[in-house]
């Protein structure tokens, strides 16, 4: 069945950071003025709440402050996603109607984890069956292994890209082989977005749309730049661009994570702050490593503007 | 430094389950229940809202339901354990205080799990230290890498062991010989408790001082049994017990989950009742393999009172 | 410093199956057979006694036999490659030497594997480096973690990129990021062959120049067409293709091995015959499943000619 | 069915290493140095050409030198067994009965191993019902997942105890929960041998007769003392010295491997030597190390007689 929404995709999504005062406090000001900047980019919208945004550490209380400031800051022509997913599936459930109340266009859903080993294809098909049919905007699936330990494969992703209200997936799993049989599986206006910045042009080259990236809260030119290259197609210079990106993403998100990120942004102009407990903030040696990652990207990827 | 504590954990905890009525409401008269009856059968006391307990599909005011309801209906002489970890550090001490103004005698604190490559050991212990800094009644730390992703080693429960306010731990990794070091990690009065019924004789061996069971909740008799052997000590019956135990253990709980062992307490004569979204209710086949595992451990152990 | 070769290894080259008759001996003459048959096809050349050659389970006197057929009955205008690896550093120069003295143009050479947690990148840049320093032709590296257990990554592939007599690599890990990576930190003319049909699209954009290939052995044109769309570019039909040999290498290689893509050879007119044991040869039920991938894959690509 | 064999394997088998002179040749002196020495320590035999034997990195001629050495040397009260897997099922077949030809009381036949997702439990009761079938003396299964990647579980011991020629197992997989899994599948004579030192108490306490184990090689009487105090039994004691055995073979083996042991014979007076390439020998971190493991250990353990 065709889906009937006609949200396209196709483009970079940063993987917003939420960020917090130093007294732990949300920093929406803060939030807002990182906003401001982002419009300017060229940037087809923005993901706020997923796990770059430190969404398990927030109460519901401020995740609807979030979700609040975002929607009431953005740019009306950026689509909004808002990372709405829950162990519980009535909580999810509760969590994707109010991002749709709040005039979200669509809710991007983690699997649930905790429960590893019960998380087998029939009961992540029926969980995001229930979301499905119960959510009132559309919704993409979230596959992060790295943080959940479950997988969204070609078999599950195949049996719920029927349903008309599941209008894509966001893979951070780096699996480019996965990606490849995915894509196989789903009909063709089915949207895949890679969560990795580390894979961004293979996977456009195997037919991803879009890319939603922690990397790009950092370095949201230097992702457009390869966005560009991959769909120009420009093989030669999105093979290096992509190089590039992936040293920077292996060394700013995937060795120092949210608090690696957050201190990369804030070297950059915009602001990182500090990460909440039990995330530390990065120390000395990191810190070192993150400029000299920076510093190799050169003057135009890195330099505040 | 010695704790401060007289908190005797030697014996047998089940790790209860969150009992839910059909609609998927909490069914507090059928917890009450199972609680009187949990109370003639010899346990030290138990745990409540841990992974068993399903804690992490409760939302804030359920948890508080379930913690009240349990603090109401157990017999005086038991020890009460509420699990009142969380992700974030701040909700976590939250928890852990709101427990101790209930009564509570301890609290069972899980690592944080979501950033898995960001918990290591500093981060472990900067959390916990935290965590035993503001707790008003002793912690228990919980080790459960099936879950979560995330084990706690010897080097840090070596560290948090100093801490007056940290007692002991779960560990439910079913690593004996992670066991065995963090044994010689620890001060004399940490008092380790294992978390799988698979392992309990060899842990006790080794100077684990009980445990807190999910297979407990359906065969209270069968773990007593056993951990009355392991400490006499009669090796022959205790080697003999622990085969079966692991046997039952491995369908009941390691095969299929908190719905399998629910299943297997409503055969038994306790409420066991339907997990909670997304974990789904046994099927055929599952509930065949749970009958022949009960009836090879035949009457005495299986049958209801 | 440059590499003295200059062989050009752009283009697909099967990893050889070795025929073994029914009573377990060679099957030269089978081999040969299916020698004069791949070199008609458009082929670079041939991979023998790789991982699909059943290499450990031959003797010292069998790889003999299986060198010297092969250079006698392959046309000179293909490029020979030997699998040549061994756990023992002599062993393995020896090896070298001797398929360098029997005219083989270059020699794989596996990672050791048997002491995977001493195989780290101290040791492996030694052992090949000695490998290097001694063998007569030039080496190519060879990454194969799901056999071994060990992967080469881009510290090691850099390092060992230097010397002269490393030409390239074979990487088998179906890991595109790491591709990504190792083309970063080696130098423009080492060359780097994909081991896994299931990536070759991506690694071919990343740079990769050819792939040395399981399935090449049962449907070589279908590989050559899906190298010919990468390297024209036609993203679109190479897309469609590697999604069609993904599906095929999953059934006739990851799932069913060696054993399952002699079966295929022997439906599409080569000779496969049997496994030697301990592999056992296919089931019912996954005979039924690679004649379903290959009627899947149409006539063109999986009838007899 | 009964075993037909009346070996009695109770007791400690250290994993014998293979000595090498500084030009990599064998050096016999030296290896029947070690095991006069040996002879008088109470030990229940040896195994020669296991994993600790580096008999991956040994060819043919030089397995039946070492082969022939300790048959020659061994006192006639020993039980002498020899390491004869292979990767083929004909070439371990070989190797068990030239070992039997040269008078060992069994052999030792490792998990096929490279091709890994191959080795299910088809092919492995498979391939050692052939190697039963035909071996002229008894057989010990051998599970070593850390080296292999291949874990025999409890089904297919279970299903190969049955064989009259299958008398035992060594299962070296550190893994207690399987030890109990397997005990109780197999006949009451099947003799499980634990392979690791780091959990030969608890192993002993559930029912395995022995160990075989490559501490012993450097600290046969401390190894001998905790097996005395396991079978006292002296729970107490061996609490104690399993936290010290567990320690040092952490540092001496686990970590630092067959190299790491070498070094530790050479400090307390055996002949240990330089490893094979490609492993390497420890540096000066690692000695340092080792040192201070075996000063911790005390005099009594760690001072040549």
């Amino acid at each position: 069945m065709a889906k009937p929404s006609t949200l396209d995709l196709a483009g970079i999504f940063p993987a917003l950071t939420t960020p917090f005062a130093d007294d732990g406090s949300l920093a929406l000001d803060s939030f807002r003025a990182n906003l401001a900047r982002y419009d300017r980019a060229g940037l087809a919208g923005y993901l706020v709440t997923g796990s770059t945004g430190e969404a398990v550490l927030l109460d519901r209380e401020e995740l609807e402050r979030v979700w609040g400031a975002a929607r009431d800051a953005v740019r009306s022509d950026k689509i909004l996603i808002a990372g709405a997913g829950a162990e519980s599936t009535g909580e999810a459930i509760a969590r994707v109607n109010r991002v749709a109340a709040l005039g979200y266009a669509a809710a991007l859903v983690v699997t649930p984890s905790y429960y590893k080993a019960a998380m087998n294809a029939e009961a992540l098909v029926e969980h995001f069956r229930r979301l499905a049919d119960a959510a009132r905007i559309p919704l993409l699936l979230y596959s992060v292994p790295q943080f959940t330990g479950v997988a969204i494969d070609a078999a599950v992703a195949g049996a719920l890209g029927e349903h008309p209200n599941v209008i894509g997936m966001k893979d951070s799993s780096g699996n480019v082989q996965r990606v490849t049989e995915i894509l196989a599986s789903v009909p063709p206006d089915f949207q895949l977005l890679v969560g990795s910045a580390g894979t961004l042009f293979p996977s456009l080259a195997l037919g991803a749309v879009g890319g939603v990236l922690a990397l790009a809260c950092a370095l949201p030119e230097a992702c457009l730049r390869l966005y560009r290259a991959a769909r120009e197609p420009d093989p030669g210079l999105a093979r290096v661009l992509q190089q590039q990106l992936l040293a920077a993403n292996r060394i700013l998100v995937s060795r120092h994570g949210v608090p690696g990120l957050k201190y990369a942004m804030d070297r950059l102009g915009y602001y990182g702050g500090p990460p909440r407990p039990p995330l530390l903030p990065v120390g000395a040696a990191a810190r070192h490593e993150i400029d000299a990652a920076l510093a190799s990207l050169g003057q135009s990827a890195a330099s505040p503007r």
